[in-house]
């Protein structure tokens, strides 16, 4: 089987293409760069010498041989490439935004600022966030007939819901969620600007976008989605996202008002909203629901496609506080990608997804 | 006059030390170490190489020889120090908690796990933010009569109620006040462990004692005392600390739900939240409302003893969003002591605490 | 096949824990820790938790069962338990510095200030770099008969040696050669100090130990060792290591005094150089020297077990100038350490070592 | 007395804002920028908020209305703004190139590929490293008469010269003396590009330009110049450059090959150097020589006009280690421009310069 990516020399693409040389059904890589086309992608990541040297073609070429297409083009501009996948029924797995919203065009171009280009394609899309659709994208290929069109989450969003919807799906929460996350710089991509010029993000913390990213639609959508799982309102969502100076990793502290107070702050009443959380994740292979003791960070899924949860209650009792960690580049990108593929085509879901996080 | 420190080579006794010697009207240093008793500041930090070379020698020999004394030592030792300081008529600026609660020695007692000392002393104490205590502060001393303690403030509690008190003052907030804050390393101390061992904090983000810190109980008891100058009841206070991967700075980001819903969430709204901020403070040397524009971060306040302010709605214009940001070891403890000591002696409240940041 | 780890919760031990776990060969893994005996490792780590959850159990438990048995010891402790190894026939694979020197007993003693414990375990040894002994390493355990300790080598010294070994091996070098090292704080281990504490080595670049690192003998046993291959004079080293605010990796700039000056200073010549390099290594699995254009750095072989080299010429065409970068905790430790493994037992020599390195 | 800063919006211009806002003999600031001009200085770097607001003219403006230029243009921008001050009789201190080399116009057209604008004006040109050419330097423009521009030293230069003047300047060297050198991301400007992109540079260390670097003539320059005060030949220079990830700092570790190797390498042998080195800086008020134990290290020069240096000899006593510390942004650039300004106009050297280095 062979894998194509395009954009394969953003940040999100050559993750994808590192991630990919390691999975057991893949035995080609496409991979296609504006940039750089004409070159090897060896050259234009050293660390990938003597390992991946494929030749950096045109993503037309990419359409054309890849059994399925991985597009890491920013927003806008990859639904012509969708449309040709649909047509020649391969999956395309998209990490832009273009696909996350389905059929609700209205939220896109107000965050977006953009029409759909080929509104049409929303019949075949999911939303990739296998703990929410993996009923839906699981198979959704099996057989070879039909097409399907992945919108891969954003990595606010995927760090953001996973910590809440064992919450909001067992109708714990009432009221405004405040979702304060902090993101590594490389989330920012590999484009140089002021913001993400080392001496201006190293050695500070910065929030950004506050009330205004673009993410925030994302999140409430997959509030509400949850919720609805189980006859629930959803609650409403503030967030806030910071840059800080670390290289990779989402962490999202999490405030969740209590609908009803807990009679008690102690370990013993904690470690029941732990158990929820445990319980509501038992099968997920990719979340890990902490022990009593374990705080979520970032250095401990570093490289990893878990995201790690740890439940806490603040002082009065009020207000159930819940820490989720991902690696944005994994979990909050490419890893959730190739599990959208693997659960696409009905493979393990965490095959080249088995690394074990280093501490550092 | 001479100043002395107690406690001089932790971190927050050397950053007294680094102020106490540009200080034009400090004529002498008399510093006390345990650890290096008998030593010179010099030679445990190699930074003041040929500018502070002061002997490192008793505690006792600082009471009886200087004119103010700094207390940089742990919580519950430094009491003994401070009643000497009282009986000889000279002021005790004291970094530890010991006299940040005033007579609510219950509430010591509970998050500290300690009782006070010399419950007495307590009469002569004043908690030292200025802008909410500067009456108290200014002259204290006046006159050569009469004797003062400062509990200096907490670290996260400066930057916390900072962010908060015009919130407070005006009746803007009801409910729970979420303030969600990130500190520099430093913040921690000198003494090694793991928790701040490179490898183990560095390119990562970590939230500790998550609903169970100390500085809890300080931050409500400010946002309480806020509120009363103007008589509003006060909100309570969720608090979560975290650890980022830089040297110094806390920034706290502060959700504070809005009595009255924001009838529109435009720039012209979020100017009338700044204005109310930017009035507030407009007499406050060391707190800068920034201008539309500009979000608070820590590389904007490091080294000097401002805490900046910056103020926002979030989307759906039901909680104000508040940014503050300073350096932890000088508004956040060192440059608040002098500070202190400049009200004091009705010196110029700037004085040696006229620098002017560095981005980097 | 069962591999056993000794103080397997140190950074190197819980390293070599992580290869391990994705070992193709190896279905078991018997883990000791004096301080933790009793616990399992990923309580430790919790980045392990839901993949390695060996219980901690006694040094003596770990010869006893394990097929292959990795010491992460400190110098001069462990050498009780390669003597069982030895005698039951187990390799033993160590991580300290004891069977480095072989029968040279007086350089250890020199500079490591001990004796050997056993002696005459040494006649079993063989200093661990493969890319200098890989005939004696390879099969030494074939058939089962026989026993084998390998001297893992040091993280300095296989990040020099590797820079040298072409040089040395075709005579270029004349005079001494200076080594000037860069390593990530990961090197100093787990347990905290004042030197890894944070505040103290984040946004700092410090040499230390200068003309006096404990890795000198072992370099320059190493230089001499190869020049002895080809017949030729070794050079002397001069070796300054320096601590560097990043997690992992050694980057090592070395300056070889050219026995010829270059008759030129241009691209062509530096690619004569280079090209003898590369050749050198054409069969080495692990080793690449890079292209023209590219410069080695740390950030290129993170998590690999690579040794990257770039070649270049001084401005006045005579001093070679090379550069060279590993991961300090893979090929400086742990990986080099399986890469011992698997040679010894005749597996292929990549096993377990596969990762692509990420930029970040 | 009003200064001028010619592109204050720099790094380096910024600096120079920054120090001089804090001299006492300056009372106004007249500023330009292209890229901001009509702005304000704070509305580019809100750390100024509050204290630099000085509007950003055109370089013209600063020409004719400061009493001193400082320029921080790049090489070749910047000579007409000299020449118009050499016709007015202001000092021009320019952070450029362009006046280094002097006479020496080859030198500088080989290396920066421009020939001078006005070649003339090096008539009137002085290197601008006071512990080379106070003399020159000092009351140059005492009286009022007469012109003077300063070709304000390199970053890694004065490092590196300053680490090597007594050696050279007491014959103790023979051969090639080699500069290993690591700077703090700061020096690359506040240009966003690549090479200085946060997850690029982040958590690594990596060499550049090797052989090549454009500060290479200009340490040998200076080694020449001050063996030639002692009728010494001076040594060959090898020099390479590496980023390391911190702000500010540049460490230079410097390898001096005795013409006599030391009889013994011991502290006491070493105490002799280090006395050569301290009695040949002894009236220097920037230079600190550390005293035995103490290693020079980036984070104890920190934000002052310090350099560092400590003096150390290799294990066979055959090379001489010297290791110097400066803050790029300071002694490597902006505080030595105000130490030359000071010097110029007769001030006491230490005027603006007299900050105590933080750790952190």
């Amino acid at each position: 089987m062979k894998a194509g990516v395009i954009g394969a020399t953003g940040y999100a693409g050559a993750e994808i293409v590192r991630l990919l040389s390691g999975h057991s059904r893949v035995d080609g890589l496409i991979l296609s760069s504006v940039s750089f086309e004409g070159g090897r992608i060896e050259e234009v990541y050293p660390n990938f010498i003597g390992r991946i040297s494929a030749p950096l073609v045109k993503a037309e070429a990419v359409v054309s041989e890849a059994d399925v297409v991985f597009s890491a083009l920013p927003h806008g501009v990859g639904e012509q490439f969708a449309k040709i996948c649909v047509e020649k029924g391969k999956p395309f797995i998209d990490m832009s935004a273009d696909f996350r919203f389905g059929e609700d065009e209205a939220t896109f171009k107000k965050w977006y600022g953009k029409d759909y280009v080929h509104p049409e394609l929303r019949k075949y899309s999911i939303y990739g966030l296998p703990e929410l659709n993996r009923g839906k994208i699981k198979g959704s290929r099996a057989g070879g007939q039909g097409s399907v069109i992945i919108g891969n989450p954003g990595c606010y969003p995927t760090g953001a819901s996973l910590g809440c919807f064992p919450a909001l799906a067992k109708g714990l929460a009432a009221g405004s969620i405040i979702v304060d996350a902090a993101s590594g710089i490389s989330g920012g991509g590999r484009e140089p600007s002021r913001q993400f010029h080392y001496p201006e993000c190293a050695d500070s913390v910065a929030p950004y976008k506050i009330g205004a990213h673009r993410h925030t639609p994302e999140i409430a959508r997959n509030f509400a989605a949850m919720a609805a799982t189980e006859g629930r309102v959803s609650s409403t969502v503030v967030f806030t996202p910071h840059l800080v100076p670390m290289n990779r990793g989402i962490l999202s502290t999490i405030y969740i008002p209590l609908a009803e107070k807990a009679p008690e702050n102690n370990e013993e009443q904690i470690s029941k909203f732990r158990s929820l959380y445990a319980d509501f994740y038992k099968d997920e292979p990719f979340v890990r629901v902490l022990p009593s003791g374990v705080i979520a960070a970032t250095n401990r899924v570093r490289n990893s496609n878990y995201c790690d949860i740890s439940v806490h209650l603040d002082h009065s009792g009020s207000t159930l506080i819940v820490v989720s960690a991902i690696d944005n580049m994994v979990k909050g990108a490419a890893g959730q990608a190739v599990q959208n593929m693997n659960l696409i085509f009905g493979f393990d879901e965490k095959t080249a997804l088995e690394a074990i996080p280093a501490l550092f």
